[in-house]
């Protein structure tokens, strides 16, 4: 029963055969293995971008930090919503890829911008001239950091905003599969049909060993990307355990299945401990994570009971008096099982 | 016959199988994972350093900047060889994550300094004060990007000259394994007993998926290694796939084991093509790369017999008279069989 | 009748003649001239602070830059309040100088930060260990953005919350004359007896032609300060003219005079406005800025009559309902006279 | 007697007077004062270059700093002499403003860089796609680093080779006026007839307080070049006493005026010194500054006698033999005398 993130569980079978099938003889390097050719292919398919670039990396943060570098000089302001993981959970990589660009943070409920907050952000940014941070880019991070999902009409609705004011957007898609399958959308109707340039398209915590691919509308600053990627030291020179990864990712809509089994274990979980007495869901349950409000004797049992997840925020204690409500971030990830969330819930209900 | 780099073979068996039995049930991420606390023990003995602080990234380049950043200010001009991979082959890494040092480049033949180079240029920079950049650090490549080795003997007398300016010193070990085997040195003299601060100990060339180890003997400047790597989207949430590379790296010593057998290939190379008439070698071959130069005529037939490798420098051409010497870069690796190499000398020989 | 900027008017008659009296003969450059010996001397007097290193260069926005990428990395939070010179009106310099850290906003009535909201929002940050940026400082602005005063008390209560988290502290004095003239306080009192750690101690606004003192209580970082300074360009060749503006300033204590002069007009004008039926102060003036509403018909007189100065926020308009209040920033300076007062008020009383 | 540098001297009594002038009343800042707009117009006649855009600065540093920063992206090589003020006397500031770029070294007599050797440095330089940094920029330095001139066939040559590769080519015009009056060409075709893309155009050590103009003939860069200054604290609030002195520099030619005399006295010098027996030029004398070796006894008796200057490289020594030839930088300016000229040469000649 470990809840504490998709990031602790393993890699699914499927991904970890491909690496096992593409160690054999040599491979040119630095994204020129063959199996890189049919990545590029297979995600343009998935989503109905012929010219898209695309390029991969191992981790999301660099996937979202060389996204910012390439779409707003270092004097722009990026707007996010104030939970935003690029905000709060990536110490500061968009300031150090861009050169020192200014995150400026957009409020919403369950971590979603509003039209209208972003608008009234972006207003804000940059009315007097060379004096100010100028207006950069819109980072869209779907699904949120609270387990939401914005619709394509939402995710549209911001971009409409963005390009009012010629701003690029980017998706911090770290979790896009979830939110593909809560929304039952397609790629393109969630992105570049939306308005979205450049996405961050997330493996890892959906059941890869490392690999999230950066995908480029426009592939005018593809060459820009793959300099800055290389700069970073993000280029992988035995490149091919990156490909075979994206690839059996992608291969016979894996990345679907394993986002729609998290998915669906996080409904199961949301459903179970609302039947539990005073609980209540802090943000609703749409993709892949429950954060749920329940009694502090549950949670102690959770914890004897060997379940692992945080406390959201992290500073209550389960010291203390058996009914406070204690608040809880329980991500599911692929590997979750009906089990895992039924002994869960067996715990806290006592 | 692939000599193109050691970083177009496959990884060893015992490394993907490590990979394999990692991937079982949940693990803490960000290097909290289990098998890394055995990985810090055995880098410890291995380099009998039971202080020293140990990270894993995935590239060398990555090892190499975020050493230096964390071993020089923006200011300060890092001192190495004009052929170092640092400045040859790193698109700037270096320069991007120190915040703008400057290289400043030592001559000497096949890519190695010497004490007096070193002194001198170090000597010439910072002489006026708050006007130049100022003195910052060293930097070592061994094995050198011209498959030759420093003795640790050497190494000391470099870093005799650093110390005597106050200076930090690191050693970029991408084939630091290679280094090893041919000097028949241990880790400990071969770094911190001659002076070395910090050692980028690559895995991924010799071996492995893609891991190298950052080993920093002061742990002093270990948390903002951990930071300065986690801003940069360097820190692995599914950690133990690269903890697992390198456990299996160091188990048994097949590190030495896969080092000793590219070296021996590339001995048995370039014995085989100093008996092709004409030929010569560029540099002497102490490691895995064999630095020659013979005939054309002999290049056009291992091109056209599917032998990989780079005419070194790239721009000279395979179109010419029969008996022009080209010179070509061959590199060995662990993977390289003797077939391999009698395969391509028959080639050559015609 | 200029109230647009402190920054339009000329510098004062005696800082002008030292200008002129220091062009004579050679002298030595870069801080070497003798002048500036004289300068280090008084500042240490005037600050009782005889170990402070000073260092003087020729805009606002560098010394503050300059001062917090002394005392905080790239990866450290800049704590501040929303409505900081160095959020609005620096484009970013903290982020350019300190290599890409974040500015944390704090909110307050009247642009002063509580000790209760910087708590509040240094606690919420760097909770996270590794995943966060990193407190990195604090930095207060005294005059405030919005023309009010911390008094030295404020100021202490602001550096012990800092200190509470072992955090250094930046004063931004671009107005600090303004604000010693306010609350007669001393300038030791100000800022290191309170905790600051570094001050911006301005001169531009206050008369000078562009000079302005860094004054680093600690001289542990003045060779960092002196490095970044000349790196960044700000290191003048003949530096004796900054030396001998900032020596006319503090001689006799002219810097007190001249904002004497600017916060009594202040005043005076706020006095006079609140005369004027419907109008009110936006915020309190407590130094030489009037922030005030008043009917539109006011203001279009005013302007007719050639009064400058800015409406507040920019985006509203002269056009319309004659008894709509609009709100302004009337900002006075030493060279602000009764007669540009009175006449101002003359204007917008009809 | 003081041949330290031209920054040692004072402004000419003509800049001192435009500030002075300039000192009345109130005017707008940053820039929209209404000097400022006759200076842009008097460049633009100077440089027959109706379209440029125009901006001052303080340094020289930054002038250069900020120049490079929009001609060349982080992971650009800059390509200038081994001996340019940008590589030798600015602490870094290329590659502090550029986001750290590299500085490529070109060698060649007497600190000019000949078309031969510009071109195999950029040759050699991003031969290898990604993994090198990339072609950037060419900074040609005129007056150079050592007194000598390149003519604007010279520039013109350096600039077909930068085109060759389709880099723009800036012009570190610290001395301009000096190069300008020895080559007796016209600013256009030293400049952008020759293929120059941006000057920084220099002031201070020819007779201003401070102030250098940046001229970029192509202003579609103008407004990167302005967030950049603003950015780094360079825009001048009292904007209009950095515009008095360089129209001021301009009008009626003074600029040229100022540097015929410290080119004449120069002249005078090299001419004087090359008649005490063993004394030679190192470097040609074509403008201000005179290199020149003679005997240590005339050194001594130079400074008892007061004169000021510096030994060149720095680290001989006044103590030894009377005969044994040290080498000296002598720097003329706008403000040597034919008596200062001819006391030296007394006290050397003994």
């Amino acid at each position: 029963m470990n809840f504490a993130s998709d990031n602790t569980s393993a890699a699914a079978p499927e991904i970890l055969a491909a690496v096992t099938a593409a160690n054999s003889g040599y491979a040119m390097p630095y994204g020129n293995d063959p199996i890189m050719e049919q990545v590029r292919a297979r995600l343009r398919e998935v989503f109905e971008a012929p010219e898209a670039a695309i390029y991969l990396v191992a981790t999301g943060t660099v996937a979202n930090a060389l996204s910012c570098a390439i779409l707003t000089p270092p004097w722009g302001a990026i707007f996010c919503h104030r939970n935003a993981h690029i905000e709060e959970d990536e110490c500061g990589a968009p300031e150090f890829y861009t050169g020192g660009s200014k995150l400026v943070l957009v409020d919403g409920a369950h971590a979603k911008m509003t039209p209208a907050g972003l608008s009234e952000a972006i207003s804000f940014t940059g009315r007097s001239g060379v004096h100010n941070v100028q207006r950069g880019m819109v980072s869209i991070t779907n699904t949120t950091e609270h387990g939401t999902v914005y619709s394509p009409a939402e995710v549209a609705a911001l971009c409409r905003v963005a390009k009012g004011y010629g701003l690029p957007v980017h998706l911090d898609g770290a979790r896009f599969a979830n939110a593909i399958v809560a929304s039952n959308a397609s790629p393109a109707d969630m992105t570049w049909r939306a308005g979205v340039d450049v996405v961050s398209f997330g493996g890892t915590k959906n059941g890869c060993l490392g690999v999230e691919a950066v995908i480029i509308f426009d592939p005018a600053k593809a060459w820009e990307f793959e300099l800055r990627r290389k700069r970073a030291g993000h280029l992988f020179s035995k490149h091919r355990f990156l490909s075979a990864q994206m690839l059996a990712y992608l291969d016979g809509g894996l990345w679907l299945r394993l986002a729609a089994q998290a998915n669906a274990m996080a409904a199961r979980l949301a459903g179970g401990v609302l039947t539990v007495p005073g609980a209540h869901l802090v943000h609703p349950t749409e993709a892949n994570a429950v954060f749920a409000s329940f009694p502090r004797a549950g949670h102690r049992r959770a914890h004897e009971g060997g379940a692992a997840y945080y406390l959201w925020p992290f500073d209550q204690s389960l010291d203390g008096a058996d009914d406070t409500l204690l608040a809880a971030r329980l991500v599911c990830s692929w590997s979750t099982t009906e089990d895992d969330v039924d002994g869960f819930l067996t715990l806290i209900r006592g």
